[in-house]
């Protein structure tokens, strides 16, 4: 057997591009790859998200990888062997993050303490229901430790009576129900907004949306069960609190209309099963409430209470940080009660391919994206332009017909177009909801700042 | 007593203008009040919509005209009398228009058979309910000629049965529900739209929406009644017809998902009244739909009959007229099934003061509008500009607080603002709804070959 070099995972990681030879790892195996990142059946920009690391998180979420023939090929491009590990940092234990999960190298992170990242937008849309270890992750506060045995969800019922449920009790005494979401971020496409003036928050680009299966118990069934009526006539809120909470002990809180917590239609959960798992840590084990059609911001994370209230959450995530105002409301003058918190959203969407600034070869390209819409609206189209929105061409739309009112899951879409050489593209993209929203055409006059509700065309 | 120069009322008519004097009626009498319109306490754009025609149209309107001091001051711009009139034309036999009623003189009439018309700006925003006589009128053929002793609203129900209903039996069978919703038409602002690139439709202005107190029994009620249920789970519809017919004997036609007719919390009415009075002819005497937060076209008037279908209505109302499509859609290439018909409608908004063009005098100045949305959306906000929309003020919104989601009547707003001499205002609008859904930017990328939907920013 030949004996190859060995390298460090530091060493490996400075190869991330064809400048600088693209290098990955495969067990204790280093391969240098440069040479078959344009024969990459996936496309170039997918196996470049695997550069300078490690190939099996990648191939975990695609299955095409498990053949035989693939491990061969790969062996062809070996250059070396990993050096026998170095020790893990030790965790610091001053840290309140140190007990956050591990992380998919995909991921574009935008934080890493309180970690918040997205799912890179070549692997975007790349399916229906995004891969649990890809799907956007929003964390306000450090990823809570909870013992599912020990863990309670406590619901405070009607004349002061308290309901305890256990995650079996949760599992066992409700029906459970199924719904495919997408959960949206309210500061997705922040970074748009940003290049307008600078706005305070997470600089997201296009991937702080994410859809999956989420199944669990109805938020319905659960507070029927603890003796609440089907409506109550004032206008009352359902409040949610987490078990994330900041250095001064309060937790992550939020809530939603009572109406709504109650309607069948609304299909909220309570939910402990995602993709048909249950909850990775980062997504909030053992149980988050999942609100479709709304911010994602109100689908509350490592629930641990429910209450009713005339009033809606006192967090400052209601009471502040979700608001929508206008580009002439600045730090000096923003009056938080003047505003609705964030609810619904409005219609949304993005180009994911190709990339801004991309080489496309001359002949057909495909546009592909993703198109969304707050309240159950079922996106109805989704119109592109190649030259800067003068005319346009409408997308094909991918994705199961939703019963009325009740598209709480994205529209993936794509267009193929002829591409003659030489010709720069700039592509745009803008969706119509079935109320007939449209996205606005530029982002200075809807800029505001928090930088949410970042909804112009895409460009 | 002096004796008066006599005039015919055609003379009179030819004074409409300060060049050309401004002349009006009141009774017999003849005015010439080209000196006081700058006077009038309600505005010379007010005074000036009766130009050449008579006051007491206008005048019952305006209550504070009743006082004896509004006669006597009148008095001293007395120029003449008017000629006994001339006999009125004979009616057309062969017209079908020849039955429809007298129509109000300040209403802007868009086509006269079918009557179309709406307010004129000056007046859209002056009153949160709009005056049945001024409401925009919607016809889409003659307006049907009905005794209500002999009126019978048929009602097809499960099985066969069929329900028919007297004008007294819908009075006195069903609790009476009232509800202050607005209606637009879905070419609302369409002549904005041709502006662009030419469109097939009528040429409304701003004005083709208005808002009244409605009552009537409640839709679900009387499907209730007819021996339907709660809910059906096959996407069924409920279509309604009207009395109004084409040449072909074709009836108006219209349809609205059942889980809308059905939802106490949607407030569809088979209205009987209209700010407090019966219906006028020309708004549908005796009963018509009203769909609150749904385009005018689904609130079917001179409603005949009512019946369930696993379809929409056939009409090509519901299949092909009232649609949106992508700008790069024409006659040649519009296929009407890949659009859903519209239901709800878009946010909304426009300046119904200062009038573009007019000149307005430095110091203060107060610019007025409506805003609206569908759905039940509430209106959260008004922005304002003065300078093309590079710079945003908020408006004061005015209207009283709706449960959440029912939204269903417009917000007035007003913003008042310091204007120096000599400088040129270009002052545009934009809503935004409570689901943050906002108005695009531009009408081109909006266009769409009826010209429906023109919901872009108005300037």
């Amino acid at each position: 057997a030949p004996s190859y070099p060995r390298y460090t995972r530091e060493e490996v990681g400075r190869h991330r591009s064809p400048e600088e030879r693209v290098w990955v790892t495969h067990g204790t195996d280093v391969f240098d790859v440069t040479d078959f990142v344009e024969l990459h059946p996936g496309g170039p920009d997918k196996i470049l998200l695997a550069a300078g690391g490690a190939l099996e998180p990648f191939w975990a979420l695609y299955a095409v990888h498990g053949e035989p023939h693939v491990l061969e090929l790969l062996q062809q491009y070996k250059v070396g062997e990993l050096s026998p590990d170095e020790a893990p940092a030790a965790p610091d234990a001053q840290d309140p993050f140190a007990g956050d999960p591990p992380r998919h190298p995909g991921l574009r992170v935008n934080s890493q303490k309180p970690f918040n990242a997205e799912p890179p937008a070549e692997l975007l849309a790349e399916r229906f229901l995004t891969p649990n270890e890809l799907f956007f992750t929003r964390n306000h506060l450090p990823v809570p430790a909870v013992e599912p045995s020990s863990y309670r969800l406590r619901v405070d019922g009607p004349g002061g009576r308290t309901l305890s449920l256990s995650l079996a009790e949760l599992r066992s005494r409700f029906p459970k129900h199924e719904v495919t979401a997408t959960l949206q971020c309210a500061g997705n496409r922040r970074s748009e907004m940003s290049r307008v003036r600078p706005v305070k928050g997470l600089p997201w680009d296009i991937g702080a949306i994410s859809t999956a299966r989420w199944g669990g118990a109805s938020l319905r069934d659960v507070l029927l069960h603890a003796g609440f009526p089907e409506e109550l006539q004032g206008g009352e809120h359902v409040c949610f609190e987490g078990l994330d909470a900041d250095p001064g002990g309060a937790p992550y809180g939020a809530s939603i209309p009572y109406g709504r917590a109650l309607s069948p239609a609304a299909d909220v959960l309570l939910a402990y099963e995602m993709n048909g798992t249950e909850l990775p840590r980062d997504h909030r084990f053992p149980v988050r409430v999942v609100v479709p059609g709304v911010v994602g911001a109100r689908s509350v994370k490592w629930l641990r209470r429910v209450a009713v209230s005339p009033d809606e959450s006192p967090s400052r995530w209601q009471q502040n940080d979700y608001k929508g105002f206008s580009p002439c409301v600045d730090w000096d003058t923003v009056d938080y009660r003047t505003a609705p918190a964030i609810q619904e959203l409005p219609v949304q969407s993005a180009v994911t391919q190709p990339r801004p600034g991309a080489a496309v070869p001359p002949g057909e390209l495909t546009v592909k994206g993703y198109a969304w819409s707050g309240g159950g609206r079922e996106v109805v189209r989704v119109d592109v332009s190649l030259d800067g929105g003068r005319t346009w061409k409408v997308a094909r739309l991918m994705g199961d017909k939703a019963p009325p009112g009740r598209a709480w899951a994205w529209a993936l879409w794509e267009l193929t177009v002829p591409v003659e050489a030489g010709t720069e593209l700039e592509i745009v993209c803008k969706a119509v909801d079935s109320s007939y929203n449209v996205q606005p055409d530029s982002v200075a006059p809807i800029w505001n700042l928090r930088g949410v509700l970042s909804t112009a065309w895409h460009r």
